[in-house]
């Protein structure tokens, strides 16, 4: 199973791309998009799409899971950055991928094993399950295969977008 | 100039097609972009997506006009909404339009003259400069009109995404 894991955002998108076979896991590509401050939304919300359509279309995974986000605070960023998952998300969809969502808890349980891991422990055990030599960085794309490891780690459970 | 002008919601979202030659408006088109709560989020940002991408390949307009949003209240609704206004904005840029964004504020200005317009006043306007018989129907597809509206009166000005 291929899997494609998301951390979105809009000056920093992560992503992470690993395959599932046996419950051995093997990284094949993780890396960034990002936009700089200079550039116009639009220009910077197209740049998203068309680059996760690209590397949907190189790898045509079998899900895509992307990171749900929760603010307390800002609600102009809450905006932002949801215009940027909103052009991460139709990619996916008009690419005609099933995505799933998981919240941070979620990938801390399905990563780490238990909710309240740190951020640090995550990436520990990222490494080590995609047995790498290194933690990933930058801290985008170690996020984007952690969604990624969980959804393998839950067995694909339904779909679901919770906020109608 | 045909101008397109966009009110974004994830539930209704509202458009109106207006020309304006001459210091003359027309109205061409208007209506809203529905989706169900009983879709799932990826979906309901595909077919806004789609939609519009529908409405822009149909009107190949000069300027697309966008009601900027803001949220003193819910975080949870800001990220919603800012999905939707993403999914548009893509469609948009994909489409190589000229992309404009104005505050509720600026359009009151724009369509009656002063911001403290009510919502009653723009309709009535909006009625007005296009030779209407009725008040456009609903308030989402009068409000994308009035952004048209806007914009026409503008003047064109410099695009501006603000937040960055």
């Amino acid at each position: 199973m291929l899997i494609i894991g998301i951390d979105p955002g809009y000056a920093i998108l992560g992503y992470g791309v690993i395959s599932y076979v046996g419950n051995r896991f093997e990284v094949i590509e993780y890396g960034t998009v990002t936009t700089s401050p200079d550039m116009e939304l639009p220009d910077r919300l197209k740049k998203i799409y068309e680059d996760l359509h690209v590397l949907f279309d190189k790898y045509k995974p079998d899900a895509v899971a992307i990171e749900e986000l929760f603010f307390n605070r800002n609600v102009t960023t809450a905006l932002m950055v949801g215009h940027a998952r909103g052009a991460a998300v139709v990619a996916a969809a008009k690419a005609n991928l099933e995505i799933y969502e998981y919240t941070p808890l979620q990938v801390k349980q399905g990563v780490v094993g238990y909710g309240r891991a740190d951020k640090k422990q995550v990436q520990i055990m990222v490494k080590t399950l995609l047995n790498m030599k290194e933690i990933p960085r930058p801290d985008d794309a170690a996020d984007a295969l952690a969604v990624g490891i969980c959804h393998a780690h839950s067995g694909i459970m339904e779909k679901h977008f919770k906020i109608k």
